[in-house]
């Protein structure tokens, strides 16, 4: 298990002189200068964080954690609790959105069970990381422990190292589990430094009044459990998911073995948010798929710096965001391997 | 030869009822309704195209229309002349961008020759279908006659006829020809009914003068050609290209034969606003991709009631921005057709 100190030791600035080297390859492609927009920009972040100028972005993983809330119990989400294992199984079975859009972009899905509070017994499909069967309803204790929170975060960071092992060039992150935008919006809230109001959004679809009770009780619970807002563990433990922790392990491990991380929505934001708080350089290693529908989500990406790629009214998590985004990501990196130069193709420049 | 007439009664409305029908099916999937935005949208749209609830899109192409401009001898352009013939022999050759997108995406990309003023010889690759070598200079006479508007718009009927027998399932459409920002822009001024500075842009590239310049030219072109607003051909053989042309036959082509086509970028949505103007009711056979740099690509959507997919900051043309698109509008599809319902995968609903 990584201490946070070691996590730390092993984060290293991605490669900017690499990334000028890019764009001149860039400028020498068949095409006006920085016509091909963010698209090129993509390209270069890769070949810093990769430190390869002619990287291969063929082994796609999404890596979707899963895990149950006890705020559940205050009547948060729309859907009942039990959702969460249903579509545990819906994964295995690859009947989800996630399983289809993967499939589309050619990327393997991972379904880490980190928290779900049902008995899988031993299925070869699943990743069985359970850390706790769900938190605890964090109106009247502590989500987990301190210790929980950073076995959650070891758990996301194993499972990239597993995958580098295997061959791994990119990761998108993913998640499931019902009631998580409650916990989403209360390290949001705390982090961003903003009212509760702020980034509370419907998650699956409550209505006005649910939502007002929502708010109420994120209030509530940042209230309670007084978190120092400069302490990720503290707050992860006090007001998180497990599947949050899992995902901050995910960018964190992809930061710690310079592979390019694509964040997707909200509960991945605030899992990129408790990353960032353990050590900011984490941020040049994320690449924000879209914006969500969920308010939040563009306060926490403008807090982390990041652009997304595309806005597409999306609401569901998974990883859905992250696999359109390693599609796109995958084809920038094609342009700078693949185009021919003006000098190649014999086209005169300006 | 099809006359105007003819193509407009060869184009109906969309299947209304069928969209709501996949609506339906759309809402029945494990996910929160409406939780996938703009994917379920589409997914409708292409339902409402094909008149089929379970469409595919495996045979994928985009038709890349390039033509010369007269008016490239008045400076408009940061590129000299020769490289639409040059970037014509890229496309052959595999190596300009739209060649690698269409690679990554699954698309083939057939190549027209409809107005370069270069003789290509008997090349198998190319489909060689020139209505004349380039456009004349529209400061000095119209573009063209209105005989070739109409034959130009032809042709690009009859490679979608061509490729709808070979099995063709969605198209994209793309341009070359240095000098055609400058005849969009003409005609996106007059269609659209603003001023020339509000839908001139750099193009390739060029500097703030030569940008005065190339305003100034096109309020000459539009005040010395008189083109009629409401009639297209008048405009198209005034102000146009032979690309742009071709691009509206395309748009209509697909329109006649129930095909959903994503529209490019700037030039792309120039030939738009021409086959809107002949049948309002292709605009509904439209997939709009992206929202180019060029300034007056925005107002050109907006005029069609078109929202675009995304935003990369492109402005490249050749059907870079349609074969993202394609590849959006094949997950949407996808996600309808595969994903499983609430009851298959007995999840709980609300």
């Amino acid at each position: 298990m990584y201490s946070l100190d070691e996590i730390r030791k092993n984060i290293s600035q991605v490669n900017v002189e690499l990334m000028g080297q890019a764009q001149e390859k860039l400028d020498n492609l068949t095409k006006p200068k920085g016509s091909l927009g963010r698209l090129e920009e993509i390209a270069k972040r890769i070949v810093g964080i990769t430190g390869n100028l002619k990287p291969e972005l063929d082994k796609k993983y999404i890596i979707t954690m899963a895990a149950d809330h006890g705020i559940v119990d205050e009547g948060v989400s729309a859907y009942p609790k039990e959702v969460t294992s249903q579509m545990v199984f819906n994964f295995l079975n690859n009947g989800a959105a996630i399983n289809i859009l993967s499939k589309h972009i050619g990327a393997e899905v991972i379904i880490v069970d980190i928290g779900v509070n049902y008995d899988f017994g031993n299925n070869p499909k699943l990743y069985s990381r359970k850390v706790a069967k769900g938190t605890s309803n964090f109106l009247k204790k502590p989500a987990m422990t301190k210790k929980q929170a950073l076995e959650s975060i070891n758990v996301g960071i194993e499972i990239v190292e597993q995958l580098k092992n295997k061959g791994c060039d990119i990761i998108g992150t993913g998640d499931m589990g019902i009631g998580n935008t409650t916990a989403s919006s209360a390290i949001a809230s705390l982090m961003c430094g903003v009212a509760a109001e702020k980034v509370t959004g419907r998650g699956t679809g409550i209505n006005k009044k649910s939502l007002e009770n929502k708010i109420n009780i994120i209030k509530r619970a940042i209230e309670l459990n007084k978190a120092n807002k400069n302490d990720s563990i503290d707050i992860l433990s006090k007001l998180g998911g497990l599947e949050i922790g899992g995902i901050a392990g995910v960018i964190l491990g992809c930061a710690m073995n310079k592979i390019p991380v694509v964040i997707d929505g909200f509960i991945s934001g605030a899992g990129a948010l408790i990353a960032e708080g353990i050590e900011p350089k984490v941020k040049q290693y994320m690449l924000a798929s879209h914006c969500s529908v969920e308010i939040g989500h563009k306060i926490i990406l403008n807090k982390l710096g990041l652009k997304q790629m595309f806005d597409f009214d999306m609401r569901l998590g998974e990883g859905t965001g992250a696999a359109l985004g390693i599609n796109i990501a995958e084809a920038s990196i094609r342009i700078l391997n693949e185009m021919a130069t003006f000098d190649s193709a014999g086209v005169s420049k300006k």
